[in-house]
């Protein structure tokens, strides 16, 4: 697998032979200078940012645990590190706003070697620097139990921009950035071929799949864009999942939806995967979680909102997947009939 | 133990029975109305707070891991709530900050009982009420290990009135709130007689110990009365200990310190636990941790400077406990001659 870990020699210094102070000024020798914004950075007892003038903060928080949410034999640390500050940049996405400074939280192993923090703190950073996030400032500890890894993110956003979950109206479009069911096949391939025990390479189609789950691109352009055009009634983003994101976008507000199964932007490698697997490609996507695409209920009137919304998210695709409706059921249309939504993706139970 | 948990029914529901989606909404159904500065509150991707105009925003996280941080046979799951959000609030005291919204990301294990969860929130949503804080949202994930509790806390402070670690000077006088070696004897107390299998009550003068260590009372009155008016060349709270503190506030700024063994005020009841354990009583203040203290360098001139401090603390006693020297050696002055100071407590190793 490209995205493996290198082999670790087994004299290789661990977070515990290293201790925390020294592990802490290794971080922060890592972390690049501050933007003039930021009053007290990484080091003290909590950091110092100013605010963009006008503008409103947005703040959020998510763990990445080791045996819920990643498994060290399926990807690199380099990937977690990604992964954990792209879960939360998605979260900003899908509220419109743009993220500024980060916190990392780790309870680390005392086992676990210092390069694969290392590796960890290479793939946040590089998205950090690509998103021009800065890291200022978190918290470390060890665990008697897995890795733990929480970001937190704050960022701004202008006082009128805000998309929420609420305020999804009857006849909105439901509208879905880019493909969905990408991850859930790669998770489908990773535990197949390590439960096999086999180091296969990743078949052509689904390495995109793979990539999609380790390495999730989150659509902050998108969002950002979306909530300054103040184009939409609602938004979410897919952590976990299309059918949960649909839910979640008209339920708690008394509404339903019709999702449209043939509409369903399936990506090929994972319709591939799921056929051979003898599942139905769209409810295996539908169901599937971390895609961290966007969803938008976005009105029909006046037509050039959707034009608008195309425009603006380009050159990502969007589609539109169905509609909300006042009946509260949430329907799968297929040419042969009316089904139920399948239920979201869980990390829970 | 006062603070112990009441027996559980072995049939009481767990939080993987309950699902995540139920326990998130028993969660926002406990969370107060929140003010009116909070845009979007519990419940969407991301929280929206208007921040304190003309000010500036301080954030910072710590986390509490189990069988690190806590015990459950030692501390009702009402005490980790509390002490959770507790160390992030004394985190922004020492920054001379105001306390305003939190986010609680709990990773849980599938067993634990629902109204552990219950208990966890009660602490955190009283000590929150009583400081004027906003849960505004957080994280909610399975644990296949420990519980794992973080507090994210976000707050404000006036553009010049931000303490930091950095800024003591060679002469400054140390001055450090409250008692320290409190939460260290409590600490030792609950190990002595959870290893000896007894159920005693806890003596009187540790009482107050054990209460510091499972409920300490982050100073952010303090905290933000001295930021307020000034006072103070740098500051820091004492999760690490006195000792760790003296050096995080000296070393990196290339100085050191002489503390006065005799002025270090240890707790009553520290000061007899210690004694009866054969353990010199300021050493072992000095280097065990979880006091939540503020440790301050302040000016000698002019001596004003000292009046006021007292007088924005009181009733908080503060005490001088030695002085910030050029020379970066760090010493224990004692009247039968100087020593190396103690190292501070940590988690970590």
């Amino acid at each position: 697998m490209p995205d493996a870990n290198p082999a670790v020699p087994a004299t290789a210094e661990s977070v515990h032979d290293l201790g925390e102070h020294r592990l802490l000024d290794r971080i922060r020798a890592r972390v690049p200078p501050a933007p003039p914004w930021v009053a007290v950075g990484i080091g003290d007892d909590a950091a110092v940012v100013e605010p963009v003038r006008g503008a409103l903060d947005v703040v959020t928080t998510d763990a990445m645990v080791e045996g819920v949410h990643f498994d060290r034999r399926f990807g690199s640390m380099t990937a977690v590190g990604h992964k954990a500050l792209a879960i939360n940049l998605s979260d900003l996405a899908a509220m419109g706003a743009i993220p500024r400074v980060a916190l990392l939280s780790l309870a680390l192993p005392g086992d676990l070697a210092v390069h694969d923090v290392d590796r960890l703190l290479n793939g946040l950073l590089d998205l950090a620097a690509s998103h021009r996030v800065a890291l200022v400032g978190g918290n470390l500890t060890r665990s008697p139990g897995p890795l733990f890894v929480e970001v937190t993110l704050l960022g701004s956003i202008g006082r009128r921009k805000v998309m929420t979950r609420q305020g999804a109206r009857p006849g909105d479009g439901l509208y879905v950035t880019g493909e969905v069911g990408g991850a859930a096949a790669g998770l489908g391939w990773l535990q197949r071929n390590a439960n096999a025990g086999s180091g296969d390479a990743v078949p052509d189609g689904l390495a995109v799949c793979v990539d999609r789950l380790l390495r999730p691109s989150p659509r902050v352009r998108a969002g950002t864009r979306v909530g300054r055009n103040r184009i939409v009634h609602a938004a979410i983003d897919l952590s976990d999942g299309l059918a949960d994101g649909v839910t979640q976008i008209t339920q708690p507000s008394g509404l339903g939806a019709i999702v449209e199964a043939d509409a369903v932007p399936v990506c090929d490698g994972a319709r591939r995967w799921f056929a051979a697997e003898q599942r139905d490609p769209v409810e295996a996507a539908l169901s599937g979680g971390e895609d961290y695409e966007l969803l938008f209920a976005v009105p029909d009137r006046p037509p050039s909102a959707v034009r608008l919304l195309g425009r603006v998210i380009a050159p990502l695709r969007v589609t539109r997947i169905g509609t909300v409706t006042a009946e509260p059921a949430l329907r799968l249309r297929r040419p042969s009939g009316d089904a139920t939504l399948p239920r979201g993706f869980t990390h829970f139970l």
